[in-house]
C-alpha cells in the first residue's frame, strides 16, 4: 500500500478504529498524491516563471482560450478555463459548508469535513460506494428506490443491493428498516432518500426521530453504519409537521459508530441539472480535523483517478449565484411555482372518483408523487395509451405510475388526472 | 446476469468473439438501461403533458433556472440547463466524429463508434479501466507515464501497471513494448500516448509504422490487444517528420483481433481545462453499426452509473465554437505561440554549456519537454533551490526535470534554463 494512504488510515484508526473498519478496501488503499507532480506544482505557485502546470498560459498570464468560446461567458476567464483542483475550488466548498449548517440548523455547531466536490450527485454516490462498498457489501435501500444504485452499486463495485419495506399505513415501515440495520453483519451500509425518488416522500419530524434512534440502536449494538444520505431534492417540502432538514443533520453527531455522509448538490436545488456539480460531506461524533482531512484526501484521491475533477465553469456560475443578493429570492420564486403545482395535484385528487382506479402512494416533497393502480390494470399498457391517445408521458414502475408534477404546470394537472383516468377506464372495461 | 447485458454480449459474440473475451467482467455486466426510465421518458417525448422528466420546467416548457446563473451565459437555456444524455449530446458525437476523420485522413472510411462523452480525458481512461481492466490484469505502460494512471488502473479496478522502456538511441524502443505484447497471456491490453505526457515524445513517421506492425504481429499471434489511445495533447506536434495522426488512424481497420480506443477531447486540443468534456472511441476491424452500438451502449451505461452525464454547458459552448467560422484560425494562432516556445526552447538548447549539467530527453510535441539531470545533481533538489532563489517552478521526477514549456513565454525561455543551469552548478558545487 502507498505509505500516503497508511497516513491517512493511521490517522483514522488513531481517531477513530470504527471509521476505518467502514472503508472498502479500496477505500483503504486510496490517497490523493500530494508528494508527486500536484505537491510539486503547488510548492511552485506565485513563482515567476511556473512550467509546472500542465496547461497553457497565455504571455500575460491568463489561462489560453477561444475567442469562439469565451465569448458566450460572461465570468471571468481564470473561473473558466484552468482546472479546478480534484477537492474543488475552496471558496465553494467553504461556501457549500457554510449553507449546509444554514440549511440544517440541528448540526449545530458538530464539526463536519469540507465538502469534496464530485461531477453531480450520481457520482457524489458513486464515491461513496468506492469508498465504503466492498464486492459482496449489502447497501440497504427503500423498497421504492431510484433504479441508478443498480449500476453505481451493483455493476461498478459488486455490492448488492437489499431493499427494505418502504410504506406501512400511509407512513414509514421503520421498523423494517430497523430490522435490516440489525441483521447479522457488523458492518451496514444504509442509504437514506429524502425526498424520495420515486415517491416524493420525506419523513414526518416524528418519523425522522424514530430513524435516527434505529440507527443508534444499531451502533449501540456494535454495528458500525455508513448512511449515505442521497439529499438530491433536498429543501423542496410542501407540508408542515415534514422534516426539512437532512437525515445527515441529525446522524453527523450521533455515534462514534456512525458516519454520516451528504451526497447533495444544487442540480435540483438551484435548477442545474446539466452543470454536474454536487458535493460529498463526512459527518462523524468526535470527528476531529485530522480525520476530516484524512477523508477529504481520500476522496478526492478517488475523484482524481475517476474525473481527475469537476467543472471549474460550472463551480465558478454556481458561487456567483450563491453570493448574489437576489439568490433566495429567485429561489423562492421557484420553490413556489413547484409548490403549486404539488398542491394542485393534491387538490385535484380530493376527487373519490379517481379511487375507482387508482390511489396515491404517500407523498409530500420533492419532485414526483405515485398513483398505485387498482389490481388489473397494467401500468405499462396505461402508459402507452396515455402516450398514444392522450399525448400524456408518464413512468411506470410496476403497479405504480410516476408522475413528475415538478415537470407540468398547475394548470395542466387537472388534464393529467383526467387523462389518467379515462386511460385507466378503458383498459379496465376492454 | 441483466438481459439487457446478455443481448449486447450476443451481439458482441456474433459479430467478433475475440472483442468479447477483451472485456472485463464489469464490461461484460454493463449496460444501458434502455427499457427503465429512460426508455419510458424516450418515448413520451414530444408529449403535450411531459411528467417522465426528473427536472424542472417553466410553465412555457422552457427550463427552471436562476437569473443570477442565466445572466452569465451567452447561450440558449436548453443547451445550458438540462441534463445531457449520458451517450453525450447527439450533435457534439456526431461532430466530434466527423473531426476525428478530418484529423486522421488514414482511417479512410474505415466505420467506427460513435463517440461517447466523458467527464473529459482522465473520465475516458476510467471508463476503459471499467470496460476492460479484471483485477490483475497489467495495462502495458511506458516507462515515463502519467503518474495518475497508477490511481485510475490500480486503485479503480485492482489491475496492475507494466512499464515497458520508452526510450532507446534517441527514438522509441519499440522492441521493448513489442516483447510486452508478445509476453504469456492472450489478452493484451496497450496503452499508448502520444504526444506522451511526460516527455513531449510522438513516434516518427516510421516509429509509428513499427508500433502498428508489433501490434499487428501481436494479433497474429492470437493475442487480443486492447489499444488504449490517451491522445490528451492531439494535434500539437512541432517537427517534420513526426506522425500527426493518432496511432487509432493505424489500429481502428487493422484484425479482428485489435480493438483501439481512442480517448481524447478538447481539454488540450481547445484549451478549455476546467471544461470536462472528453470522448471516448471505438475501432476495429469488421466492426459493424451492431457492434459499435453495443459497445456504445455498454460504455453510457458505465457512465451513468458512474457520472450520470457530463456537462451539458460546456458540451453546448464547445460545439458552438466547432461551428465558429473563426474556429480554425483561432486554433492556428494559439498553436503558433506553444509552437514559438517549442522553438526558443530548442533554440536555447543549441549552447553547449548545458551538456555539462543535464541533457534533453528526446521531444517534438505536446506541452512539456524533460531534461536528465548529470549523475550526482539530484532533481528535487535542483526543483527546490528553483523556487527559492530563481523564483521558477519545474517538476522533478527521479533525475528528471518535467518543464511545461506550454506555460512559458518564449521570451521567458533563455531565463528558465539560465536559471536550471545556475542551480545545478551551484548544487554541484557544494
Amino acid at each position: 500500500m502507498n505509505i500516503q494512504a497508511e497516513e491517512l488510515n493511521k490517522t483514522l484508526q488513531e481517531v477513530n478504529p470504527a471509521l476505518f473498519d467502514m472503508l472498502s478496501e479500496r477505500g483503504k488503499a486510496i490517497f490523493f498524491p500530494k508528494k508527486g507532480i500536484l505537491g510539486q506544482s503547488a510548492e511552485a505557485k506565485g513563482t515567476t516563471i511556473n512550467a509546472t502546470i500542465g496547461a497553457a498560459i497565455e504571455d500575460d498570464n491568463s489561462p489560453m482560450r477561444l475567442k469562439s468560446i469565451s465569448k458566450n461567458l460572461n465570468i471571468d476567464a481564470s473561473k473558466a478555463f484552468p482546472y479546478a483542483p480534484s477537492f474543488g475550488r475552496p471558496d465553494i466548498r467553504a461556501r457549500w459548508k457554510e449553507m449546509i449548517y444554514q440549511k440544517n440548523p440541528a448540526l449545530g455547531t458538530a464539526p463536519i469535513s469540507l465538502p469534496i466536490v464530485t461531477n453531480a450527485l450520481t457520482h457524489g454516490i458513486s464515491m461513496a460506494g468506492y469508498m465504503f462498498a466492498n464486492p459482496g457489501d449489502e447497501v440497504l435501500v427503500p423498497s421504492l428506490f431510484w433504479g441508478n444504485y443498480n449500476l453505481t452499486f451493483i455493476n461498478a463495485y459488486n455490492a448488492k443491493i437489499e431493499p427494505y419495506n418502504l410504506f406501512k399505513d400511509n407512513g414509514l415501515d421503520i421498523e423494517a428498516m430497523s430490522a435490516e440495520l440489525m441483521s447479522e453483519g457488523d458492518k451496514k451500509i444504509l442509504l437514506l432518500n429524502f425526498p424520495n425518488n420515486p415517491t416524493g416522500y420525506s419523513p414526518t419530524v416524528n418519523e425522522m426521530k424514530e430513524i435516527v434512534a434505529s440507527v443508534e440502536k444499531a451502533a449501540n449494538a456494535g454495528k458500525k453504519v455508513v448512511v449515505i444520505c442521497d439529499d438530491a431534492y433536498f429543501g423542496l417540502v410542501f407540508e408542515e409537521g415534514i422534516e426539512t432538514q437532512s437525515p445527515f443533520a441529525w446522524l453527523a453527531n450521533l455515534h462514534e459508530n456512525v458516519l454520516a455522509v451528504k451526497v447533495d448538490g444544487p442540480t435540483k436545488e438551484d435548477y442545474v441539472w446539466g452543470f454536474r456539480v454536487g458535493f460529498i460531506t463526512y459527518g462523524i461524533k468526535g470527528g476531529t480535523e485530522e480525520l476530516y482531512s484524512a477523508l477529504e484526501n481520500k476522496t478526492a484521491g478517488a475523484v482524481r483517478g475517476n474525473i481527475s475533477n469537476a467543472s471549474n465553469l460550472s463551480q465558478s456560475l454556481l458561487l456567483e449565484a450563491f453570493d448574489s443578493p437576489t439568490y433566495k429570492e429567485e429561489k423562492k420564486e421557484k420553490f413556489d411555482i413547484l409548490n403549486s403545482r404539488y398542491k394542485a395535484v393534491k387538490e385535484v385528487l380530493k376527487d373519490p372518483k379517481y379511487a375507482e382506479f387508482f390511489k396515491p402512494l404517500p407523498y409530500n416533497s420533492g419532485y414526483f408523487m405515485c398513483v398505485e393502480l387498482k389490481e388489473g390494470i397494467d401500468a405499462n399498457n396505461v402508459r402507452q395509451l396515455l402516450i398514444e391517445k392522450y399525448s400524456i408521458g408518464v413512468i411506470s414502475l410496476n403497479n405504480l405510475l410516476r408522475l413528475a408534477f415538478s415537470a407540468v404546470a398547475a394548470k395542466d394537472v387537472p388534464t393529467l388526472f383526467e387523462g389518467i383516468h379515462s386511460a385507466c377506464k378503458e383498459l379496465a372495461n376492454r
